[in-house]
């Protein structure tokens, strides 16, 4: 390892140091902070993030501001009219560039009851045995850890595990006496578990505090083959609620069965007139402006996904036919039934004709795509089965005026965001993830999910990716939530690599 | 009156007395009894009679006890698994003919605090004030009631009302020292609010005892018009629960929406293709095996529906067209959702793909049309749309074999009866009636609504017709019961009709 230092400290004069650090040195490298980083990560997950407790909360950013402080950072905290957002900066010397770093802090709230450890806040070291159970061992035994093995705590994947991996990167090249060719602005979020509701006022209100050339975003889990994976984008989300009505209160389905117009049937026939047998959209229009090129074609084919695997869990035969394949259906905007509702069922089935008829859908988006363009079509569609559509419950004479009446409310959570693979974050990550590990990342152009992150692309006019490390099967959002120390080891690799890519 | 009597005793040696009271006769008959049986509808309201609360039912079944042995008729308890039906037999000399006549004497579960008013088994007087509130008053006032005031309690109308009127007629032949002219069995029910599970076992094992050649039931309301009313028979009702499957937990609407099938998507195409925008079943032989007549026609024609005040009171501009008019609609089978569910609506949306969808149908049967029959069509409707139709939940190597699976259950609750206007019975109460008010009664051909009457019909073989007496705006099975004192004393005046119209 010296001689590798020395070569190192040579090539950093000349800004050339990065390219140096091949796969087996990144290993090593990584390894060695990996453990020397546990101590730091199980501090910081003992210390409760829900952000529905702001007291919690002050406790994480404190040890952010030291964590930050002390390894040469300043920092700002960015008021909301909640939780602040920290902000932690640190240039390099005639760097060219500046990376935003996006991380979060908090987790999801937690039900005690279903975690089979004391506390979600206490982190406990488990290995899976014979039969598939996760037994807890000893903490001590992390120094000798095994990939397979697992912390199990809340945030532990969502999202602090990064934030560790990250701490422990940044000391990785410190050891060597590296450090970036760019400068860092690294932005906190402490309340995304809640939908970073503060986020789009604070990034415009604080547009030139968190100026920068591209974002990497810390967070989210590898392709399910749990290999090294980029997210150049995520889907966007639209909520709708639609109601429709029968007579003004519940009658009798005796004596009004065949006289009184059912809203269930109608609502069905609504639901049912949009979509086809294969959950294709049939609103003429909806897939407008979306166009897969042969260049993505290939690169959304070259994504590893094992469909029979799926299939086999979701226990389904035949997926819907949007694309015709997993990626290519998450490049669509896609219109789902997330819930339905209309009188009662099962123990309580009453035999009532009922008076309204409920379904909540989501949308969810894409680029080149317009939300109120597609929330458009939607409403023109139930317009033209009939339907008188309001925005709220109709009035007694509107009762007696029309015969179908609609209501239709709705409401563009997070837009999406999309970023060329070309790009130049996109073309450095790329470098710095095959220097890492010798083969191309899996890249992934679209991801399913929707996140808070289009207020910096949209506001800030960066591009941003999705540097993801944590396990696909971590419990994120439930009970058990935990990270694969063999994923924590290769987010750190991975971090360390773009810490010494030259941009 | 002291004329009358002397006249009527002749006649009654004659086997002729009965014609003789005249309308305006029976008017001051009924006013006398009505008055004078206060009391005792009173004390019978006070029993409690959830037939939840055996206990409470057989204070119910002595009360009847005393009361027909106190009016020479003989009893005779008839077990059941639970609490018994109480069978009261009066025969008369040189009587041709045997009448079975229904009495239901259970009222429906409380909820106390929905009441206006201390307990709903302690009957109160009511009149209603100009802004149109119920008021109490004194009980003692019923002396001196209007036809408009009412009496508040659990079975005020369903079904102690009609018992204490037939009381209240049986007391007031007596009084003339009349007798009728066929045999009496009265069949008392405890259970009927429960669906009267027991019944059709009873009536079977106790056929012989039960034997009669015609069944009158004493309960239900007038037509809405508040004329005499004669019912001639009841659509039966089985219900169905249809269910339909995604993945089979639900799965996050990002990752899987375009993927993952929707299984509220597949119920709503299921239910939407069973019925036209008309509430029409567009599956075909469903209504087959109705015919309408003429004379039918006519008939149901006669009937004074005021379809403008249904439909303001419904607020709906269009009634379904499964028939051209309300009594028309009545006379087909009618298939209905009574209830859906999928996933989760208004603040406990999920942005999911939901694992199932469930609706519930109830069927409203007529005559000339098996009820299987109807649910084979459904069922095969449900296949020929391309599904796997079993009667439970598939298992996980049924999921991975058929792309689309439902589960279809069915159950048969009450068969429909109806009763051919022009039968003995029919015309037997026709002329009691048209003896009461001079007018033709009028007669519903089917009424929309199922009682549990099809085992004695079915069983025994005979016709029956209900005799309906209560206000039809008397919030039967909800808060707040009551009955229209106007209606009990001309119920009174029918039951007394009948009860000297010779068969």
């Amino acid at each position: 390892m010296r001689k590798l230092l020395l070569v190192l400290a040579f090539f950093s004069v000349n800004g050339l140091f990065s390219q140096q650090l091949e796969s087996t040195e990144l290993e090593e490298l990584a390894s060695k902070f990996t453990k020397a980083s546990f101590p730091m990560y199980r501090e910081l997950l003992s210390i409760p993030s829900d952000a529905n407790y702001p007291e919690d909360i002050e406790l994480n950013v404190q040890w952010c501001e030291n964590a930050f402080q002390s390894r040469n950072f300043t920092t700002t905290r960015i008021k909301t009219d909640y939780v602040p957002l920290l902000l932690a900066e640190r240039k390099a010397k005639s760097a060219q560039k500046t990376v935003l770093i996006y991380l979060q802090l908090d987790g999801q709230p937690v039900d005690s009851t279903k975690w089979f450890q004391e506390s979600p806040w206490v982190p406990v070291l488990k290995q899976q045995n014979e039969k598939g159970d996760w037994e807890q061992i000893p903490w001590e035994n992390i120094e000798n850890y095994e990939d397979d093995w697992r912390v199990f705590a809340r945030a532990a994947s969502d999202a602090k595990g990064p934030v560790a991996m990250f701490l422990a990167a940044l000391d990785a090249i410190e050891s060597l006496n590296i450090e970036p060719n760019f400068n860092m602005k690294v932005i906190m979020d402490f309340e995304e578990e809640l939908g970073s509701p503060h986020l789009p006022k604070a990034v415009k209100d604080n547009s030139d505090l968190l100026r920068a050339d591209m974002l990497i975003i810390l967070d989210g889990p590898v392709h399910n083959s749990n290999k090294p994976t980029l997210v150049f984008g995520a889907r966007g989300i639209a909520q709708m609620q639609l109601t429709t009505y029968g007579p003004i209160v519940p009658q009798h389905s005796g004596h009004y069965g065949n006289y009184a117009p059912n809203p269930a049937l109608r609502l069905s026939k609504l639901l049912a007139s949009m979509k086809d047998d294969d959950g294709r959209v049939t609103i003429p229009g909806f897939y407008d402006g979306v166009h897969i090129d042969e260049a993505t074609e290939k690169i959304l084919k070259s994504v590893p996904d094992d469909e029979t695997k799926i299939k086999n869990r979701l226990k389904i035969v035949k997926p819907d036919k949007v694309g015709s394949y997993y990626q290519e259906a998450i490049q669509y905007p896609s219109l789902n039934i997330l819930g339905m509702e209309s009188g009662w069922v099962r123990e309580q089935t009453r035999t009532i004709v009922p008076s309204q008829a409920i379904a909540e859908l989501d949308m969810r988006l894409v680029q080149g795509s317009d939300p109120q363009r597609l929330i458009g079509l939607v409403q023109k569609h139930i317009e033209a089965q009939g339907y008188y559509v309001i925005g709220k419950e109709p009035t007694d004479a509107e009762r007696m005026k029309y015969d179908k009446i609609a209501t239709f409310t709705h409401k563009v959570f997070y837009h999406s965001f999309q970023t060329d693979f070309n790009t130049e974050v996109g073309q450095w990550l790329q470098r710095a993830y095959n220097r890492a590990y010798a083969v191309d990342p899996i890249r992934i152009r679209m991801g399913g999910g929707s996140i808070p992150i289009s207020p910096f692309v949209t506001t800030l006019g960066i591009p941003a990716v999705l540097v993801t490390t944590v396990n696909s099967d971590n419990n994120q959002h439930s009970p058990n939530e935990n990270l694969r120390l063999g994923n924590y080891r290769n987010g750190v690799k991975a971090m360390i690599a773009f810490l010494t890519e030259a941009l």
